[in-house]
């Protein structure tokens, strides 16, 4: 793995910078893709941000977000491509391409089990956000965080740690969060933009995705049923049923919280989370998907009621294996 | 008013000493409470932490909050007694009275307008939290901030500032965030057993809320109800319907929430919230309550749909002022 201060120095002396989020942006990638293409910017450096996804309309407030490219950037070689919040060639989209296309390429990421991508590498699986690591990295190029570059690293951060909620949040990220405060931004605007903008459906679905829960004997498994009757009473839109699963995961003793979501007659799309100590990509696993330990999924073909029993018994042994049913 | 400093010096030369939040307790006054009566009984002081209301359950893990008093204390005549999070005598329940019977009174607060309800007054509507000024006293008491203190100011804190979401948050707030996580706490398990252990009733009745849901024209004022027979249906208990208000605010272009929950037949109390600039404490000052800019409250008794029918009127008054609708 390359430090930092390496990563700085090649930085410094490059001059054509490409840098990249993943597909399904989300305000981590695209705050720290943003942060860091302000701070060569300032350098005086040549830089193309990029998004391989389309960016949800909730990050327009986002500075520079009006500037990134997702479909094809003016030049066609780079003398560095950075990569943010993701180590898979195939979830770069259009982008994947200029893996060959830059003299060197730089992979900061945060997730477990990383992919050496670049030639340069910085993976942090503690830190809370890639936001926290591109923080640093400002600051070993020596860059001054203006107000646009703290809300973009503050948008990184807030969004990745559920505003410094989750697990891997430290007493160090919280202080970071006071040095972006410091800078000048508007903190509880920004919250609110990302936080408190939802779509009236997105609400009215909550209700009707709520109405739809069911709980295991125990009650340590919740799951909830959003079909296509559902979306097209409340004209739901892509992107409504984000955060749905998590109300189920909220509910007092619940472990693993599954959505069954419809996304064409017969099909669903199936998110599984867990609260504590269930490792849910081993739950994914056994219906042909993946993820991480607390965040998984899997799309499967067939009649609901039979896919339920099947998965919730799954569920009830995953939870048993750690002890919580 | 007093100085922090005049008041650490009072509590320094006191013996016995009555800590109070407020009826229908919520996590700042609990955690005031509590971390404040921790810091002087380190001090050798006789010490009785004290709760007007019922202690909603989610509470249950607070150091000490099993010792807390919620009914009559050991002694009748206390050298001070402290008011935290509260200025009004009406909301300090049975122990109003310990008032007159105490030598000094002490009151600390951050809401707006405070009543001088002591002989020694802190008040500062800046901090985000009471918890945020018990810090500092307790640093003026030269009490060190062990892991019990610290997971009772942080639960203060991130309680009323919505996880430092909300607009008093400032770079001083993170900042003791980070101090308290160095002391020790296990922050991400006290923001899971505060708001992830919601209890099944409270989820469900936030699902029958949703759908109770009603819009302005403008799309400007959002309202829900809960009435005696939802909160039947569900069994739900008090505090169940903590949050359901913030639910209708994070609505896109709802600028002021409101939420009509009964009480008893024919009385409701209402609680408002606003997302940018109307002021909702004159709103409900004009019904016989009061609050903050953005969070405020009354009680009314009449029928609910003349009641409402005023309440939204008014409201929409407020967002007119501010230019919302």
């Amino acid at each position: 793995m390359s430090s930092l201060e390496e990563i700085a120095m090649l930085l410094d002396n490059s001059g054509s910078i490409l840098l990249s989020g993943h597909v399904f942006p989300d305000g981590d990638c695209l705050g720290s893709v943003a942060a860091l293409g302000l701070a060569l910017k300032k350098k005086g450096k040549e830089v193309v941000m990029a998004s391989p996804g389309l960016i949800p309309g909730n990050f327009s407030f986002l500075p520079v977000i009006g500037d990134f490219c997702t479909e094809k950037p003016a030049r066609e070689f780079f003398d560095v491509m950075i990569v943010l919040d993701c180590s898979e060639s195939d979830r770069l989209g259009n982008f994947g391409r200029y893996l060959n296309q830059s003299a060197n390429v730089i992979c900061i990421d945060h997730h477990l089990e990383p992919n050496e991508l670049g030639n340069l590498n910085y993976f942090d699986s503690d830190a809370a956000a890639t936001g926290e690591i591109v923080f640093d990295l400002i600051g070993l190029l020596d860059v001054s965080i203006d107000p646009e570059i703290a809300a973009c690293l503050y948008t990184a951060i807030v969004t990745d740690t559920g505003n410094f909620r989750y697990e891997k949040t430290t007493a160090a990220t919280l202080r970071k969060g006071a040095i972006l405060m410091e800078a000048g931004i508007d903190a509880s605007g920004i919250n609110t933009l990302l936080f408190e903008e939802n779509p009236l459906s997105a609400v009215l679905l909550m209700g009707a995705a709520i109405n739809s829960i069911k709980i295991s004997p125990g009650g340590s498994v919740a799951w909830m049923v959003v079909d296509l009757s559902m979306l097209a009473r409340y004209s739901a839109q892509d992107g409504d049923t984000d955060g749905l699963i998590n109300v189920a995961r909220t509910i007092k003793g619940v472990e693993i919280s599954i959505l069954f979501r419809e996304i064409a007659p017969g099909t669903y799309k199936i998110s599984f989370r867990s609260k504590h100590k269930a490792d849910v990509s081993l739950l994914a696993a056994k219906f042909g998907g993946g993820g991480h330990a607390r965040a998984s999924g899997c799309t499967v073909i067939g009649e609901l009621e039979e896919m339920e029993a099947k998965i919730i018994k799954e569920a009830l042994l995953e939870v048993a294996k750690v002890g919580k049913e």
